[in-house]
């Protein structure tokens, strides 16, 4: 039987703001097993690059990361998120090592065509370490994802949170019982987008499309419930969407039951 | 027989300029066996906090490190030139990794006691996870360390990147024969400031006293051989003051022939 590996992607917005870091940290550290944090930090790059001059362009909630961009979300991601994280799960007797897809080439990237749009130093993950990853939690260190990838020509590249995660998960169900948990700032993919309490608690491939179709769920949740079902496609156990607090509840995320996905 | 260990260090002049870098990286992916690269990056966190309007404070040669300078020096020393480095040696076919004292706990300080000055949140090494290094390494992972520590209760501190080098080499000198490098913009330890052909190819510690006491030794060259005595003094088998194109060469420290240390 695999083992069982818990990878949780937590965005800018908990990140962000003091105290739902901190209850996403003391959630992440009473996880029991193998498991990795990806973290995002937009909105801190976002605040960065304005207050040095760099203009902020977003298409399609995708950052389009220019030559000055990329260095600012190398050291916000990188720099700043990723170390105040694992000097925080240090603190809490979690053993943290803060990792972007360069390290021990990790997450292997191409640069995204520039085709309708040119996003910039934008990179497409093309390969995920399954062996340096699985040696790391082996010797009982606890990855924290930052979402930077390099392209092994010498450049780093931005890459979106939810993709690395999604990615990772993907390629660790070789090996691992892999559960995705999408840590985000309402407790589930909600009925009624006022109503915190309204949480859809399982949502199928065929709930999906009804969900969309009648306009229950839209903009940003589909791409991540797309990416949700790519990735139980793909031999992930279990997908979750929820809040920090608890990193329990929430829409889980399953395949049709009578489907070979 | 103890396997061999080379740490190098390269500061900041020798990271900031495109030239001196990409020569140091070409040098340092050459050499055989473990490796260990510590970096310094001072001069670009100056010109971020410059940019953001933050000033910087150096009391010795040491950076006054407030609340604010501890974000630029985590961004700039842990992101933008830490993973620059990495995503470069990958290009070379090191496995490089790029990590703090944070990560993995590599690296545990305590904030310096505000005395005579208060340096702010500048960390004092206690102690190297030699474990931790040792295994990295024979996974054949390169660690690439920035000169930030922590202090287990959830803060990153500053702390200078000759005593990590310095550092690192004492504690991995039980379990490795280790040649610890100082590469610097100067080709050693120079008899004539001047003249870059007057190289002193070996001093020993009591070279040193009369080279301070007639003062072809001065300045910051006085702490940066202090450190390399007590390298020396506490088991590293070897110290090098040489410049980033050739990594051999140099000044080579050495205790007193008839020394016991």
């Amino acid at each position: 039987m695999k083992e069982t590996l818990n990878i949780i992607k937590v965005g800018g917005p908990v990140v962000e703001e003091e105290s739902s870091l901190q209850s996403l940290l003391m959630s992440f550290s009473r996880i029991r097993g193998n498991k990795i944090l990806v973290h995002g930090g937009g909105k801190i790059a976002t605040a960065l690059a304005d207050r040095l001059g760099i203009e902020t362009q977003m298409i399609s909630g995708r950052r389009i990361t220019s030559a000055e961009m990329l260095k600012v979300v190398t050291m916000v991601y990188g720099g700043l998120v990723n170390k105040n994280v694992v000097a925080r799960l240090q603190a809490l007797g979690v053993n943290a090592v803060g990792l972007t897809g360069a390290d021990m080439n990790l997450i292997l990237s191409v640069k995204r065509p520039a085709e309708l749009v040119n996003f910039g130093f934008v990179g497409d993950v093309k390969y995920v370490n399954v062996k340096a990853l699985e040696h790391l939690i082996a010797a009982g260190a606890v990855p924290v994802l930052a979402p930077l990838t390099h392209d092994k020509e010498g450049n780093m590249l931005n890459t979106n949170a939810d993709t690395i995660a999604s990615s990772v998960a993907q390629a660790m169900a070789s090996r691992f019982d892999v559960t995705l948990t999408f840590c985000s700032s309402t407790p589930g993919v909600l009925r009624d987008m006022s109503d915190p309490s309204s949480v859809i608690p399982v949502i199928t491939k065929n709930d999906f499309e009804a969900l969309v179709g009648s306009g229950v769920i839209s903009e940003g949740m589909i791409p991540k419930l797309q990416n949700a079902f790519d990735a139980i496609a793909a031999g992930v156990s279990k997908v979750v969407i929820t809040s920090p607090s608890a990193l329990s509840g929430g829409t889980s995320v399953q395949a049709n039951p009578e489907s070979d996905d």
